[in-house]
């Protein structure tokens, strides 16, 4: 065997990195050092690795030696990270689930992030407890951390999270007077919107300790404390009987061991005539969540395919009535958050770091490219109970009126 | 052991059959006998049964025993047949699925009525080439035999199918100029709709020959013969590429074991940059579809869940963009159908005796209830490929404007 030189070694690496993610046409450079890239094309952006050691660590696991690499500072990005990551996504193949290194990295995460009523608590505190103050800086007035709705092209981010509390109202058909209960309620806006706007009653859960305070604040300023009352707990120890079950950007953080159990709760709180609806990250296929996000971004996130989410549905004879694919929205929330993320981005860094800023840009920079490529989509699922009688005979009612008071109601009556 | 009489020994069995369906405020009585019904109220409506043969049938196989019972005029009904029904399908628990007779029996009908090619065309013909005439008597000038899409309540059933044809080209966004391929095209409306609304050329496959030599002379008569080819083939020989695929009311004949297949099928049609949409009877729950309707009215049919329907999606990484469950729309559309083939019963009977009539009636008096408690749901699934730029940024288009004509068009284009 002849021994290569150290550039023929480098450029045979950066090469098997480079096929490994589908020879997108983007430029992959060492600093002072060898190069790979598209040869009929301009490359959209360039990655530049600053050591060997991100090199090796890039080679033996790409998505998290990358995020590692670019939150510490050893890999660079020129050009829009976004395109960069759009690109690379279009043409790098769903991540191998059957891979053994996959497989094994997976178990361990799923392992040590197991969503057991200690676990989620972990979990969750670890994401949605930062501070408020730090989500403050990026998400809307309202702090909605989850897909807008944009009605129309030039709807804004603050009126878009507006649209879409009033979107899955309307899907849902609460009315004033119904009790309503909230799975997973972050600061507690769509739980106030529900009953200030539809008169509507709601017991709201949530295990974010920092969330809970800042809701109950909320609720009192507002004078809804009476309406609402802000649950600090989990979605398993939901009691009582309602008439509508919402859950907004929570199922993604629940685990597929527990989507049965959570249609055993939904049961037990609605029964055969209530009817609800969950809102979730969801994709095509089965395959492992990004690694890198689940280690540094979401520990315990599990992102569901529509196949696996029918464990909720099925064993109850509950009926799906509407299912509706956000992801595009999704991809334009993020990119609003980003922009304010990058315009408070001084703030972010004395409050937690360079690193926590770069890791940051790197996961909502990522989630518009997943959202944009159909790596990643949003599911708005409406359903009912067997015995459910308010099911609406079209969906134009939300498309008609776009104010939260809806006049003409039209019901499906069971003639008997 | 006491020897009973006959009269307590008919009592028993009566309150076993009444027991067997979750004893329903309905009256089950033996012509000159006993009879069993709720102590509490008045009866919904009655069943008769005429003799000791059909009783004890109705013992052995409450399902078969009934449809039987009731084609030969053994078992009457007094009072409204779709009242009766939907009453008893509240009470009456889900057809068995781990009965080992349950078992038995579907094992033997998915034996004998197995969609293979030669199968499938047996299955098909039996139903679908029952004379066009006879279909005339009771469906829309345009023979449409799916549910239609009522927009409001006065909606008259001509007006609904040509709405739902409108509806499901809408939700598809097809353009002029762009091929379209249907699968399973019954007597042509829908792709003739097409070709002459929405200005794209179809092709459309079945294998009725009687439906496809129809839909070839009506193309004829209304000059579209140049933008529609109507083909006498199985799904499974669509040849060709096209920007969308849509299927409207065939996939309960094609069995969940070709749903994989299916699947291959569209996306050797469409690739990964076309879209379609697919419109299909549905359940919420795995358990064997009603046996009486396989053996009597539809072999081979065999109705999915969306778990089940997954298959189609998943291994060729479609999205899955809207699912809307429109089961009030048949229940609907079928009270017009049941209507009108009451109106022509005197035709019917001359065309193929008292027993069609009878096994008819209750056919679609039974789907009505079917969809009216829920035991089944009229899905509408659009989809689309991983690389498709056309998907609507929102639905409001389908609610905003009802004529065909869709001057405003904003798609979500991909950036790079």
């Amino acid at each position: 065997m002849k021994i290569r030189s150290v550039s023929s070694i480098e450029k045979w690496i950066l090469q098997k990195i480079y096929t490994s993610i589908g020879r997108p046409p983007i430029r992959l450079a060492l600093e002072r050092g060898s190069e790979v890239g598209p040869t009929d094309a301009e490359p959209v952006a360039s990655v530049l690795i600053s050591d060997w050691s991100t090199f090796t660590r890039l080679l033996l696991n790409p998505e998290i030696g990358f995020g590692d690499g670019y939150t510490e500072g050893r890999i660079e990005v020129e050009g829009d990270l976004v395109i960069l990551l759009e690109t690379v996504l279009r043409t790098m193949k769903a991540y191998d689930a059957k891979n053994w290194k996959s497989v094994l990295w997976s178990r361990w995460l799923e392992r040590i992030q197991a969503n057991t009523l200690d676990g989620s608590a972990r979990n969750i505190h670890q994401h949605y407890d930062l501070t408020t103050d730090f989500y403050k800086l990026w998400l809307d007035p309202q702090l909605a951390y989850t897909c807008a709705y944009f009605p129309t092209m030039s709807t804004t981010l603050d009126e878009a999270q507006l649209a879409k509390m009033d979107y899955v109202c309307r899907k849902v058909r609460i009315q004033a007077g119904e009790k309503v209960v909230e799975a997973g309620c972050g600061w507690g806006s769509l739980a106030l919107h529900m009953a200030k706007h539809y008169g509507v009653t709601v017991k709201a859960f949530n295990i974010s300790k920092e969330q809970i305070s800042f809701a109950r604040e909320r609720a009192k300023r507002e004078n809804l404390s009476h309406q609402v009352e802000f649950i600090e707990d989990d979605y398993r120890n939901i009691s009582g009987h309602y008439d509508a079950f919402f859950s907004v950007g929570m199922l993604e953080h629940i685990g597929a061991e527990h989507y049965r159990d959570l249609g055993r709760i939904i049961h037990r709180a609605i029964g055969d005539s209530g009817r609800g609806l969950l809102h979730f990250i969801g994709r095509n296929q089965l395959c492992p969540f990004s690694p890198w996000i689940r280690k540094r971004i979401f520990p315990g996130a599990c992102i569901p395919t529509l196949r696996q989410i029918m464990d909720v549905f099925e064993p109850w004879d509950f009926s799906v009535l509407d299912v509706e694919n956000l992801r595009h929205h999704y991809a334009r929330t993020l990119e609003h958050w980003l922009s304010r993320f990058e315009g408070s981005e001084d703030r972010v860094r004395k409050m937690f770091g360079s690193e926590f800023v770069r890791a940051w840009r790197l996961y909502l920079a990522g989630s518009i490219a997943a959202f944009r490529v159909g790596r990643l989509q949003l599911f708005q699922i409406v359903f009912a109970g067997s015995e459910c009688r308010r099911i609406p005979w079209t969906r134009a009612h939300l498309y008609t009126n776009l104010s939260p008071a809806v006049k003409e109601q039209k019901w499906i009556h069971a003639r008997s």
